[in-house]
């Protein structure tokens, strides 16, 4: 009996600041959806030069009544800094935006976290709304609050958390997106899967095919069940300082291949892919995951089209330097996601580091 | 009989975000006072180039086991910049501060809302105290929780709401601080009396010197009173959107003037001074004040040694088209803080225009 519907609804419960999350195909232009969270008459989107020409029209012709201000960024994470940031301020203020306006986020995770943080920060916080176009962005940024911008010695390192007022998860805009890019949104609703949802898991096994091909059912099923299992966890630990480590599943690994093979190589949904396979290696290695369980991970996320096998361009002393790095180190002792089984994540932070060094050496060969 | 005392404690009662605002001399060194309110191991205090030399040695005395990284910005409103924001977020990021870090406004206004913003939106919300160095910044800033920076086209329109976890108030500081300044801050104190408690106007009656000459009982008195009334006025409406804006007592005319003589030339404690001065006037004028309070009012702003008469140099058109430019004008119509009575204001959004014309016209002949 398969639970996919045309379209679905999901509720981030947090108090005051609960919102709604509508996810279905073509609700880019539901004038009804949108309009009830839309504080005053002035409304600012805020979008980048590849997603503007495909649907900012589209959006506009569902807000007939207000008074709409457009601004148009590059695309690109390279463009995720406090220059934008002020751009959207400025123009913002030459427009004489009030409290009371309201802004849109138009685009990916770059212009979702870029226009949360200018929303939390104009005139010291204004209405914001998140119309995320990737499934990377669907199924991550539409739960957490995270906002913000790079500095050129770390990413996401400035910015506020503050919720959106509703999301709007358009399935339409995935039929646009590169297939690449839809893969590596894919690498993330399996990450829901292994670290809290057994039967989730065993639903991607059966129609990861599907979300491959973008058909509409399956992908309003999966970023439901990814918003679903994210609010959960994210209800319990609104500002980060515990349990929500476990969405970091693959991240230590994928951080380390992102940097490595420098920015743009290698998509962040690729390397958590690679990396969530290095983890799962890892915690086998560690006596923590059973071999089968291990195998099946790695099955599951080449089905979906995406890399099990980390760069073998990356040397052992590389591997340990970066993940020093990585801010989920803690008084320099570095912190990783594991698996007990799948469906159960734990974060552990006193790793052996000769097993550690096994998994980073085995390479092509993990988990065989 | 006196409730003068050699130092004071007030609590801004908010709830989770509830702090308390040390007062009095020689606090600034008190390890027992800040240490409570530091969380983690590093400590960076952020100043300008004018106290530094003054009081940066000492606080430093006060936090020997710490890792304490200093940041010196060069002094002035000119500087309230998201650049210096920028500054700060690379030297943390340089020094590796943590998100269990603790920033130190160490300064004026100026660099406690530069301060409280970066500590807002350093890895998205890091803890924060704020010492206060002069009479304006500890009766204004203290509470309230407004932080940011300027931009090129608005003063304070960018920045957050962020409450400090401790505010301390050393009165000791205000004995290096210009006399002009000082008087600049009282101006602010009896603003507090005006709006919100007759019997401190009162008290203000009889020891307005005392606060001139740097008395440290008058000085931890009327910080204390000034702060409570602030306190009570915020816990009310704590993001601004009503009883809140009582506040800006003079400030629609003082924010006039400012700008007219260009910022500097006034200071902001002198400009809204005399725009108190101008809002009794409108307000007896409007029939609302008797014409008693509003010569007693002239009359205790000329004690404290500030001006009571506007600039003869501003015209009536400039007036009105700066005063349209207020961010406190909403849909058009700009609001003015009105006094009733010596002890209680009210928001007005409907002034008729001649009466306002005849207060922006009587210019030194102002309440004779």
């Amino acid at each position: 009996a398969s639970k996919m519907t045309d379209s679905a609804l999901v509720n981030v419960d947090l108090g005051e600041r609960s919102y709604p999350i509508h996810i279905g195909e073509g609700l880019l232009t539901k004038t009804e959806l949108i309009r009830p969270h839309i504080t005053g008459r002035q409304v600012c989107i805020i979008t980048n030069e590849t997603v503007a020409p495909l649907y900012l029209e589209q959006l506009k012709s569902a807000l007939p009544d207000f008074e709409v201000l457009e601004i148009i960024l590059p695309d690109g994470e390279e463009f995720k800094t406090l220059d934008s940031i002020a751009t959207i301020y400025d123009k913002l203020l030459e427009a004489r935006f009030e409290r009371s306006s309201t802004l849109i986020a138009l685009g990916g995770g770059v212009i979702g976290d870029m226009t949360g943080f200018a929303a939390a920060s104009y005139q010291r916080g204004v209405n914001f709304i998140q119309i995320p176009t990737t499934l990377l962005s669907q199924v991550d940024s539409s739960v957490g609050g995270k906002t913000g911008v790079n500095r050129p010695l770390g990413k996401n390192m400035v910015g506020a958390f503050y919720q959106p007022s509703c999301v709007i998860a358009d399935t339409s805009t995935l039929k646009t997106l590169p297939e690449r890019e839809l893969k590596a949104g894919i690498a993330e609703v399996i990450k829901y899967g292994l670290i809290n949802n057994r039967p989730f898991y065993d639903w991607l096994l059966e129609h990861v095919q599907e979300l491959v091909n973008a058909d509409n059912q399956a992908l309003t099923y999966a970023i439901k069940l990814s918003c679903e299992e994210k609010a959960r966890i994210v209800a319990q630990d609104e500002k980060e300082s515990g349990i929500r480590a476990i969405l970091n599943l693959g991240h230590t690994f994928g951080h380390a291949i992102e940097t490595a093979m420098g920015y743009g190589n290698w998509l962040h949904g690729e390397a958590v892919a690679t990396g969530m396979v290095m983890a799962a290696d890892l915690s086998w290695r560690l006596g923590v995951l059973s071999h089968e369980d291990c195998k099946a991970i790695k099955v599951l996320i080449a089905q979906a089209g995406l890399p099990v096998e980390p760069p073998s361009s990356i040397s052992l002393d590389d591997y340990i330097s970066l993940m020093a790095r990585d801010k989920k180190a803690e008084g320099g002792n570095v912190r990783f996601v594991l698996l007990k089984e799948i469906g159960a994540a734990v974060v552990e932070g006193n790793i052996d580091s000769e097993t550690l060094k096994e998994t980073l050496k085995a390479g092509k060969n993990l988990t065989t």
